[in-house]
């Protein structure tokens, strides 16, 4: 690339920069060590910079000096407070939402009330893009209901999930059809109106996992027609370091599912201390136990950002940014040994792009150690890049490729050895 | 009582206040209304005064700064690492023992692990003074386990758990018994060992729930023989409300235990991302999804002090202090109506004391609103004494029998209602 080329590109990004509507939203956010391209937003979103004074006032004031009282004065309050939220986000009613536990569990909550609600349907369909947890919750079902299969269906490619084939096989022994709706390591996004028509037109309900999705595109679980769902707040929801996740469970599932894990705080009145449990009437019986206060009240400055921001203003950011470096990955870094291992379709990618190469896990080692660019890793050759609408910058992006391009062309990656790192 | 009686009774708690080797303790607790007397430590401990700086460098400098690395810097391990600590608390060696999840969830794990080892087994036995949630818990099994039958055996008195019938019931049909050590209203003490050992005696393997004793009573999960184990953090250890819970499962149960809910966190290797899971050969294993970090990390100021502390030392002050209760409810409140409803025996008794009272809402309301006095109320007529001994003076518990009397003499308890509190 001639310094002419590169001139123009850094105008056009500086263009892009300035006139993202966006762009505000960056001084939101903690920049701990500002020259950090940080491209995994995707596993652990960045600190809002409300976050230390909000905790800093729930430890002092709440839990300092109202002790107990804090949960008549806004903790009892604050798992259907922040899943009303998230329910304006993924287009689900406020009672349809609650935050609980972590996403594994209540996969494993919506996935059992599923299938103990069909007794007589005996088939969960997935993929093999799944994340491994959700696989490993959905092939434990087969533990507690012995008759259940698992079918994990192939995908064609490693990159796109196999749509046609999961609609082909639900019938009407389908008791779930639980998926990524973004694929955690290829980005692929499904289409959840077509895989849930097809659940439904057969009896059949759905499961949806929303990590890789909610926060950056948009979901709208009543349009579409989902049954359940699931997700994460550590990702493009900037809510902390294992924040606690969300359920969603509609109000059209015809049976009435019951969250298999009873506990006190889905009582409908805990407080009574009943012996026999009766569940509450609305989403609140998918709580168990007593509600981690201080890593949900973490993830509300976050929440609320993101839907500031509002999703389809981040999702037309985001586009643009995948787009952008769809293009630069063809014009630098396919000329050096990198293969797109993302869905090149827009409407099929969620908000990250992962880039193979046979180095990857060195070449992924030396960004970080020397480059000061911050992506991560999956096995085999993934380098997924994070694009995080709500903070990245066109120029992150621009500049974190050609760092790549270096690390290619000097060779930087060869002091690495290859064992492999332990991130999220 | 005469002027020179309360002289008396003042001089003598001032000099165990004095005396007091634990006094030093309370001024590492935040005191944010400094002439509140708190006694509901056993439902939420007070905030150890080292959190706010210990979860401000966790958020700057980890999550604002070190972000996606944090999880290679410490947070992987917090929840081996916190598990070590509350191994030492309860007698566990530290492989044992992992934080995580709710107590709830950490039960219901441990529970279905239990029965799905003994599959031709078919009861489980606890007792109506459990925890409600642990009941909803068990009962809750039997949708997965049709064949499975809770018994909940009756107390004699409300007060004192049902022991002999305990041990009695246990027989070659028993897969679980799963019990409160210190229940939750009356303060009652199972003795682990003879129950423990029943149990061991015909097969059986015991789930113990050391919410209400766990960092006040001392626990030796190896010496009585317990097989499994959950506690909550908030109470007596201080963790801050909702903090995430432990599990305890022996290197001695005979059959290795499976996590009903596996999830990638209990993967032998996590970060592979296999799609066929692999358990860990430890207590990781029942880790299921992401820990929460900031709600983990601020438990580890509380779980440190009591450590510090010693149980020893904190029961030794705890049975101190609930005698002294005890003593002061015979001499001023027994003759104003009140009833003992927790054990008189100091070894059967954790750190809490409850007193009926046929008005015990309306003047638990009275003491809380009017008299700077912070207790709580559990139905039917119960006003809970919580003593933590790490940070409550003798002087609070003389003072706050003084308050309750005066409560009383002057119907200060008549301008309230009786809509239960919502409190926990």
């Amino acid at each position: 690339m001639t310094d002419r080329a590169t001139a123009t590109k850094n105008d056009i990004v500086a263009a892009l920069d300035a006139a993202d509507p966006l762009g505000r939203f960056r001084g939101h956010f903690a920049f701990g060590e500002p020259e950090l391209i940080y491209l995994d937003g995707n596993s652990l979103g960045r600190m809002p910079a409300a976050v230390p004074t909000h905790i800093g006032n729930l430890l002092n004031t709440e839990w300092g000096e109202r002790l107990i009282r804090g949960w008549n004065e806004g903790w009892m309050e604050l798992p259907r407070r922040l899943g009303a939220k998230i329910a304006q986000i993924i287009g689900a009613f406020e009672d349809e939402v609650i935050v609980a536990d972590s996403t594994s569990v209540n996969l494993y909550k919506a996935a059992l009330a599923a299938c103990l609600a069909q007794p007589h349907r005996t088939r969960i369909i997935t993929d093999n893009l799944n994340f491994p947890s959700d696989l490993y919750v959905l092939q434990g079902l087969t533990t507690v209901r012995s008759d259940l299969e698992v079918v994990v269906v192939p995908s064609p490619d490693a990159i796109h999930g196999p749509t046609d084939e999961i609609i082909d096989l639900i019938d009407d022994t389908t008791a779930l059809v639980s998926l990524s709706h973004a694929a955690f390591k290829s980005g692929f996004l499904y289409d959840m109106s077509a895989v849930s028509a097809a659940a439904r037109h057969h009896g059949a309900l759905t499961l949806w996992d929303l990590s890789h999705s909610v926060g950056a595109v948009p979901v709208d679980v009543n349009v579409v027609g989902a049954d359940l769902a699931v997700g994460c707040t550590y990702k493009y929801l900037n809510g902390g370091p294992g924040a606690p996740a969300f359920i969603f469970v509609s109000r059209d599932v015809p049976a009435v599912l019951s969250n298999p894990i009873p506990g006190w705080m889905g009582h409908r009145s805990p407080f009574t201390f009943d012996r026999n449990y009766t569940p509450s009437i609305d989403i609140t019986r998918f709580q168990t136990g007593t509600p981690p206060v201080i890593a949900m009240s973490a993830m509300e400055p976050g929440v609320d950002l993101v839907l500031e921001a509002g999703v389809d203003a981040l999702r037309a950011k985001s586009i643009q940014q995948t787009d952008m470096l769809v293009r630069l990955w063809a014009e630098l870094l396919e000329p050096r040994g990198f293969t797109l291992n993302s869905p090149r379709q827009a409407e099929r990618r969620g908000s990250h792009v992962s880039l193979g190469h046979e180095e990857g896990l060195r070449i992924d080692m030396a960004l970080i150690r020397e480059m000061q660019v911050l992506p991560d890793f999956r096995a085999p050759d993934n380098i997924r890049l994070g694009i995080a609408p709500i903070y990245t910058r066109f120029d992150d992006i621009l500049e974190a490729v050609h760092r790549i391009a270096r690390v290619v062309d000097e060779r930087l990656f060869e002091g690495y050895s290859t064992n492999p790192p332990a991130v999220t």
